[in-house]
């Protein structure tokens, strides 16, 4: 399955992007003057192949949630059965995502890829469990290359029983405690950042923590060796389930030519892993904000994402992504619905 | 009028603001995870004096339209014809401004403050002309005081009927030729800034464009000296009427306690005007983004506000400030509809 994904993402289409920009400087505004909001009109034409591009909704997030063996070194203040307790609280509605994903009109999907606990079932939890939590990958894999390919392959499901819904806009979300510990390591595997660059305060961590971090970081990156010419190698030996869910989700919305909004860091490394895996993905990927993790900017630069929202947000869930989703919408509102030059000079509009 | 509503705008209050962070703090999400949007949302307490703070909507922008004496300098490569199409283009729903209202669920009221054209009677237009646009002022000043007091009283009025209608957000929005020369003038007043420093590209002019606009900037701080103690003065001598328009409407926000977003420039620099007539008036004030205009960024610098968006915009009509608005709504929305951590460990949520 995955590698059928893969093949099925294709660059963006040449054209339509052309035909966008066109439309941009033909409309009743001065060129340019929306900015950002005209590269993501552009892109989101790219993608569709169709110009002006549909508006991307309804929109449905995923919430990969997962464990980490690299909890018992101390790098996070949460104790590991937070993950489940928040599990349970996106199922009642109560978490941020909830919230934010009711307002802005988008569906939440939660996905047990990989909790150290066993959940009972519930109405919207999707157990896809690969395996209860990963190793500690300061002293060995996370996960063998085999269930890091199991975990992408569930996030490639959950991508297209989205689409399948109707869904014409993906969201990533996340949850784990202490997973920006895997994702720092992934994003310095892929950038050649080192740990003290790449190492953040996570939830809010004090120095003491910080500096365990950075050590747990620096020891698995010595340990394992990372080669990015072998992405699912990297992914299995530093990721968590949820990157590696992420990482599926992500290609399986290029394949679809969707476009698919980046929480943070989470994302910002499973998009790293993605790319390697299949260069024109980046096409389908917009960056929803970038947090206060340090890894999460150095991420999108390699990217080359710029992105929508940057309001110190550091929560994960997918809070990011669903904020920036009216700015990804209006993108495509704006190439469908605003008038041109020529139609206000012939006063038609 | 306008001495009543300065009389009217108060300072938040203090207990819902701290209200606010307490349940911030006691969310089921690390603490200060979401960043700004946690200040926005103790801002909104502050200012509707409970917490959590109601939702911000229904939306209602005002565009403020007129015209600009200084347009004779060719400050702009636009004719000054433009103001009353772009007017008939929001009046018919074509223009950007509108296509993105309908997308946010935000009403728009056009209001022809001080176009240089009669503009025939339409539905949705306010025709609130105080003058045919401004005198030049580079060579003298480009209103009255009575003129502006005329001008900031259309804009208190305009917010106090929204406010009637059932808005609970409002926001801004300006169309004229030439604007920002104006804008650069009163950013530079009351910051200090120098004509190279605040003038900009505005609608994308060249170097020449640019010359004479900072050289027509310059020559107007040297002829009027605008003296930021005396703000009616220095809005008088070298605004708009549609930024004195404008100035009146974030005073009247301010005095019926309603948040208001500010789009680029133009509400840049009326803010600037606001507070300096009401210091306490920027408690009602988000900035909807940081335009590209140089003179934006400075101008949020002096009020001290951060912006929610940074993405290159430079078209006015309120386009940014209803970009903004779905993180606004969040800010209320997370507090009012997130489960605490107590409940989340109770099992009930």
């Amino acid at each position: 399955m995955l590698d059928r994904t893969l093949r099925a993402v294709r660059p963006p289409d040449a054209g339509a992007v052309a035909r966008a920009r066109a439309r941009h400087d033909a409309l009743a505004k001065p060129r340019g003057a929306l900015g950002v909001v005209e590269d993501l009109g552009a892109q989101l034409a790219g993608l569709a192949g169709t110009c002006p591009p549909p508006v991307p909704e309804p929109a449905g997030l995923a919430v990969f949630a997962g464990d980490h063996g690299v909890h018992r070194q101390g790098v996070s203040p949460w104790p590991q059965e937070i993950t489940a307790a928040m599990v349970s609280t996106f199922l009642s509605g109560g978490a941020v995502v909830n919230a934010l994903a009711r307002q802005a009109g988008a569906r939440v999907r939660v996905v047990d890829v990989g909790v150290a606990a066993d959940l009972p079932p519930a109405p919207g939890l999707l157990d896809r469990k690969v395996r209860a939590g990963t190793d500690d990958l300061s002293e060995r894999p996370a996960m063998s290359r085999t269930e890091a390919v199991a975990a992408v392959e569930v996030g490639i499901d959950v991508a297209a029983d989205l689409v399948a819904q109707g869904c014409r806009c993906l969201l990533t979300g996340d949850m784990g405690i202490a997973n920006t510990t895997p994702a720092a390591a992934l994003v310095a595997a892929f950038t050649g950042g080192t740990p003290e660059l790449v190492t953040g305060r996570g939830t809010g961590i004090d120095d003491a923590t910080w500096a365990t971090k950075v050590a747990v970081v620096g020891r698995a990156l010595d340990l394992h060796r990372p080669d990015p010419a072998d992405p699912l190698g990297v992914l299995a030996a530093l990721g968590g389930l949820e990157h590696a869910a992420t990482v599926g989700f992500l290609l399986g919305a290029a394949a679809a030519r969707v476009p698919v909004v980046l929480d943070g860091i989470a994302a910002g490394a499973a998009a790293l892993v993605a790319r390697a895996l299949a260069p024109d993905a980046v096409g389908a990927f917009v960056a929803g904000h970038v947090s206060a993790e340090p890894a999460a900017r150095l991420a999108l630069a390699e990217l080359g994402l710029r992105p929508v929202l940057d309001l110190d947000l550091r929560l994960g869930e997918g809070s990011g992504a669903v904020l920036a989703l009216p700015v990804v919408r209006a993108a495509a509102v704006v190439l469908s619905e605003v008038a041109t030059l020529d139609e206000v000079a012939a006063g038609g509009a």
